[in-house]
């Protein structure tokens, strides 16, 4: 009998999964969140949104959001075709549930990041699937030099943040992971860690039972 | 204010875990088993069994067994002081509960190497510590030529094996994680994922609700 070239492992079928990233505004999600996902070598597709807002100058319909008017946007909330919605300063924003769960069944990972409301809605849509991770700041202190540092925002918005972070700090508890993010590689790592380690899992290696069936037909 | 010296994540109170290793013989556990727990940088600590067998000369108690006899063994398992037990050729062997309970609540980790019916016993006792890692050989094939390359047994007993394996491999389905161990190197790394990923699940970090009340209570 031949031996399947390469790693049998990644020969098994797999459902895909969704890992979910939040934290309060400055605790890093959104960098690891571009550093994971530009990293060919985690192999995780990243989903579009569909927005109700205008497009910018600096942005490409299709790429950065699908642009769609609020009709469009109504209808596929209408008809469940959203994982997740949110109306922000009177813009509409949604996750279409269709290319996730195409991306999903051929065995690919997604990356979202999204806060505490949006992966609520996620994980009772798709529970099996989703494996959700709370970034930390190591201290205030440091959250508060970050927003400082990044000189985005006003002294008056950044005292905002801040008072947002302390909400939004206080749904770790709803996170299957926590991560403390004191040093970007090693939250990096940690990431790694827990993305290697969910894709191990039995539940979705949906062709386990037929890898199996195979060991168990050989003679040898 | 000061900030903690080292890695704050670190800092955090963990319960420990119990990675639980089965296998059918010849797929590699006990390999794995031991290359984890000698590799200080996991700093995983091994279970001493108990055992009412006699003691070989290569042995030493309270290293490679506790020596009891048989009343003080079944004392032991009356007191439901065993978190599993088995008989082994009217022998019985088992692994006492209160140094893994001293362990597990010092937040360090310990390795198990017992069957599915010992990871029965110890998942209906310490379900929430559990981690259940099932390995499996790429084929049968290949478990045959490792049992033969380790020249330990006759092939009458590597027969009974490979007819054993066949029942133990069905398994898999009730375990946690599936390593199929094609390359030891691989499955190395695979398990150090799995560990570094259940060091960080929220509900073993009991130091976590301390650590945010701590940020919160920060004045930035």
């Amino acid at each position: 009998m031949t031996e399947p070239a390469g790693n049998v492992s990644d020969t098994i079928a797999r459902r895909g999964l969704i890992l979910i990233l939040s934290s309060p505004s400055g605790a890093g999600k959104t960098t690891l969140t571009r550093a994971v996902a530009q990293d060919p070598a985690w192999a995780l597709d990243l989903s579009i949104s569909v927005t109700t807002r205008a497009r910018r100058p600096s942005e490409i319909d299709g790429r950065h959001y699908h642009f769609i008017d609020r009709e469009a946007f109504e209808d596929l909330r209408a008809r469940d075709d959203l994982l997740e919605w949110a109306e922000v300063h009177g813009n509409f924003y949604g996750t279409p549930r269709r290319p996730v769960e195409k991306v999903l069944g051929a065995g690919r990972d997604m990356i979202f990041d999204i806060d505490y409301q949006g992966t609520r809605q996620v994980r009772s849509k798709l529970a099996q699937d989703v494996v959700t991770v709370f970034i930390l700041p190591p201290s205030m202190a440091e959250l508060r030099q970050r927003l400082e540092r990044r000189a985005e925002d006003s002294a008056e918005t950044i005292e905002k943040r801040l008072a947002n972070a302390r909400t939004e700090i206080q749904r770790w508890v709803e996170y299957d992971y926590v991560i403390v993010n004191e040093d970007l590689q090693n939250a990096f790592q940690a990431l790694q860690g827990i993305l290697a380690a969910e894709r191990l899992k039995r539940a979705r290696r949906t062709g386990l039972a037929a890898f199996v069936d195979g060991l168990l037909a050989e003679t040898p």
